[in-house]
């Protein structure tokens, strides 16, 4: 999922997004709610129409916002009060509050509330975060059954922003194959390596589509719940049946990619993964290299957002079939050829990276869309080669071959 | 022609561009030689190849650029002393170098180099800058003539960027009737004042193709000549007439748009363009408004250039066929409608006047993006609207109707 963090992937335009094959944007709750706002928003028939973007999005909670600027927050049994990182004033965001802007905003997939800590904490710390995250889901979960007997009862989901798309994710998880196609998920037969035995009993039988069955009360609308533990195994296990209890649409492992060695990310990764259902999406957030995506599908994931194909971008750093390179470097002041002599994408079938370096350098903003643009494409490519070589049964051989690459 | 300062219409991929019917760029002399640099651009290519642009180019020669930095510049017979905007370094243009460095960018249209003089500006300076004009456009004929000669003999046009585009404007001018189109020429049949008459005798058959006969010893590559004479009509005769005995491919109005009142402006323009050849293109500088656009077409004016759609717009200034827009005001926080009901490009099929406020409030790349994209449409589309008046003889009509707009 790309990010657009306050409702835009910097620089890109939705058709260039849908040109580019992107199914799924990530939006940040935490910036729209502060500006301009989740009201607004909602009036304006929710964030799919607000942007012009008729396809599925992902809005988190905020907690990792909140680490994130941890100075400006502080964190509570009710919730979070944090300060704007715009104007300073003053804001709390609960469980339930969080579940409501995300409602109002009417995205597709919305998260619980957590409580990220960042890398190293205490043992101490990342139990706290383990127990409140978890206390913290249910609430989430209660919230939205209330939300779903409100809207019913009265204005309807269109007055929260909900249905209002066409391509809805509801029809797309309609028809099983599409569905899994789009999640990567019943595609994955080859586990990297013995899996641990999921909690999760599953009574499910195989084969049937994840999504029929989806235990959210409103149609159209899943809740994936988030867990932490950072890279502590057991707390790893106690945030899994906590969440697993509670039964979500989804689940997500938060607090990694927060600074632990990477050896570790995939371990604590691995291990998490294989405690989750099968039969639903397991969300890695934050992460992370074109690497990372295949070594994190190899551990059993399906999905991942990141800044780092857009930040990236942007300073001037563009992910190649050769490896990454810094296309502001004076070498490339003559370099006739494309960013990637192997890519297909509308940047490289029309720019030399000499035209891009100069761009860069003067700062246009036309630099940044190109190589925005071509990250995007590369990091897309590469989940679409994934879910390709896992269709085909030749995921293991598609792994070895990028663990070659530099 | 939308301005290409850098090689690069700020926020605009070349695809968004041709998607918008753009024919021609304008691209700056003075800041390709400092960055870059143009024998980069050359050894590259061209200009055309670098940017990634297979249409027509025209490159300015650097005298409004100089004028507007007056403080780093410095006016000799010989040329003009500048200091760099970027480092502060010294550098000399000469006509002479003017056309070496539009050559090795290899543009479809160059200019002669001029000394552009402000508003309000003694008769004394403006009858100095007509005559050095004069004098400098001479020598500029001259040193093309020169070049045509070293270019045959030696490396061929290849080697300075000329004839590598796959659609250049030689090809557009074999073709009369798209010829024509292309410049807005012979079309013109309803000049909307009783006209001077012109100094050239018009001894070439009416009807012919203005362009199988020009003057530039290059083919493909046009040369124009430019003329000064601020707002007084015995100075712009004056000039018109140094110009018209050096016989050049196409003639610029420089000079104007500078900061006299705008009916002093329509006023000149007239008058000079009667005083130029019907089967040659006339180029008002640096104009203007939309109404601009059809009050100097009007007047005998073929071709403009203007930064005014695209800074505007990054400014949060729209053009609307409701008059401008200020989209950053309050008023649009919560307001639906696309930019301009009427208007037809992909931002206003797609995006709210709300979404666009939001994006530029938050200083997202893609309000910049989106306000120039609409921006140059309005504009194209108006030049488009003129056209086909013209072809249709009913421009005074349109001219009527767009005088009563808001």
């Amino acid at each position: 999922m790309p990010v657009g963090t306050a409702g835009t992937v910097k620089g890109m335009t939705q058709a260039q997004l849908e040109e580019l094959g992107v199914q799924i944007l990530l939006a940040n709750t935490y910036h729209l709610y502060l500006r301009p706002g989740h009201e607004i928003i909602r009036e304006l028939g929710g964030l799919h129409r607000f942007i012009g973007w008729p396809h599925p999005i992902l809005t988190d909670s905020g907690g990792f916002q909140v680490m994130s600027l941890k100075s400006l927050g502080r964190v509570t049994e009710d919730g979070v009060w944090f300060k704007s990182h715009l104007d300073g004033s003053s804001h709390f965001l609960s469980p339930e509050r969080a579940i409501e802007v995300q409602a109002a905003l009417g995205a597709d997939i919305i998260m619980t509330l957590d409580e990220c800590v960042e890398y190293p904490s205490s043992h101490q710390a990342l139990h706290r975060a383990v127990k409140l995250t978890g206390r913290w889901a249910g609430r989430a979960k209660e919230k939205l059954s209330a939300l779903s007997s409100q809207l019913s009862k009265s204005e309807g989901a269109r007055g929260w922003g909900l249905g209002t798309r066409e391509t809805s994710l509801a029809a797309i998880k309609q028809s099983p194959e599409q569905g899994a196609r789009c999640w990567g998920l019943g595609a994955r037969e080859i586990p990297l390596a013995a899996s641990t035995q999921p909690i999760a009993s599953e009574t499910k039988p195989r084969g049937q589509s994840p999504i029929t069955n989806h235990p959210s009360p409103i149609p159209g609308l899943s809740l994936f719940g988030i867990l932490q533990g950072g890279v502590d195994k057991d707390l790893r296990r106690e945030s899994a049946e906590g969440l697993l209890e509670l039964d979500f649409d989804g689940y997500a492992i938060g607090g990694l990619s927060v600074g632990e060695p990477k050896a570790e990310m995939y371990e604590v990764a691995q291990y998490t993964a294989q405690l989750l259902p099968r039969h639903r999406p397991r969300y890695l957030m934050g992460v992370g290299t074109p690497e990372d995506l295949v070594e994190c599908v190899a551990r059993g994931i399906d999905m991942f957002d990141c800044v780092m194909p857009t930040r990236n971008a942007r300073n001037g750093c563009v992910f190649t079939s050769q490896g990454k390179v810094i296309i502001k470097n004076t070498r490339y002041a003559r370099d006739e050829s494309p960013l990637d002599p192997a890519c297909e994408c509308p940047v490289c079938r029309r720019y030399s990276r000499s035209y891009i370096r100069h761009l860069l350098v003067a700062g246009e903003m036309l630099g940044a869309i190109l190589t925005t643009q071509h990250n995007l494409h590369f990091y897309i490519d590469r989940m679409r080669k994934i879910r390709q070589s896992l269709l085909f049964g030749v995921f293991a051989e598609f792994h070895s071959r990028v663990c070659a690459e530099p």
